[in-house]
């Protein structure tokens, strides 16, 4: 690698979304790819972030039945009507919300391969609310790698 | 980017921590901070990784009615009196430790930004105790990114 | 750092799998170890990426019954026999392997210290196949970091 070094670069940005209402599952692949390619990095890695605590990012085919199976799932791991504590201290309603976000989990890092996101065909990058309304978002990414493909430093 | 190169640095180091008893969850945001302010990174991110198999990294907000709801989903995510091969095998008691580690992870990855670590206003970095018992663990923080904001380079 | 720095590399590799059957669970860890080695990398971070939406990664004692726990555990979170919109829509069957793959997660990365992965001593990297057959997989990797330890640079 020495033959071919290449000083690596880091780029980072954010990308604000909106959700409509509790398990709304939306379909982030483009602009974050957009992103990507904007960074100059050509060979590295995507790291995704969604900051708060009733959100989350995983990825998951967005065919319409396989996204609702997800939901239930996540409904399955925090069930609506069971007792939380969080409610009873604080009234709010959302404790299945905490709950599911720490289990899905906030962050989600991508190779990225040629300039492009190295997903599986079908494999697409998801945004979860898990708040009980639809809210405003932030996915903070960042890329790092080498800004020019091996080849093109011969 | 060119314009305002900035050599990238990698920082990394290992914070020691001891947990009580089994589920015992612990807040370790102001430790980690602290380790990210003293890698001079001002710019990129923060991975931290728990070695051990019966432990976890995850976000949640610290208030004790949510942490205790966690606690409970992990419960749920394997049981306490259902039967494991593990214990069946070894006789020690923790298979369910296993299995949770396994789920929840021990890995997570959070953007640094002007220095600090990037996270909602009420989400905290939390160390999952799963084991039966409480043990010594380590948390091992690596940083990489820009060392000097884009604006100093000018 | 300033004193001792050291340009940052970035190497990435593919490696090639093929799983056997529904929830087969592969040890990895010998090639991933492999190729960290031989990245050059000695203090830095492995990150580890597995393209495809019916497919895991995560860490488990291979141990027999601590596999065979965390099967049963997979098979909680999204169970045969119970409805899924996907195959309602699809007539595939595979809903519970996107539903399940969407919950485990596709990512995980590892800290690297004089060279090798930093894991536990009984922490080992798991492939997990979710689909309902063996399949042809490839495990994505990049590892950055300094390609010297410190104490080489004085």
């Amino acid at each position: 690698m020495s033959a071919t070094y290449v000083p690596l670069t880091f780029f980072s940005d954010s990308v604000p979304l909106s959700t409509g209402k509790e398990l709304d599952i939306l379909d982030i692949t483009d602009v974050i790819r957009h992103r990507v390619r904007g960074s100059g990095v050509r060979e590295g890695m995507a790291h995704l972030f969604v900051a708060g605590q009733t959100v989350a990012l995983t990825t998951i085919e967005f065919e319409s039945g396989a996204v609702s199976d997800l939901k239930n799932a996540i409904r399955r791991l925090a069930p609506d009507d069971i007792h939380y504590e969080h409610n009873a201290r604080w009234g709010d309603g959302n404790g299945r919300s905490h709950v599911r976000a720490a289990l899905v989990g906030p962050d989600l890092t991508v190779p990225v391969l040629n300039g492009e996101l190295l997903l599986g065909t079908w494999q697409q990058i998801a945004l979860v609310e898990l708040d009980l309304r639809g809210r405003s978002r932030t996915v903070h990414i960042s890329v790092i790698g080498k800004s020019q493909a091996p080849e093109d430093t011969l």
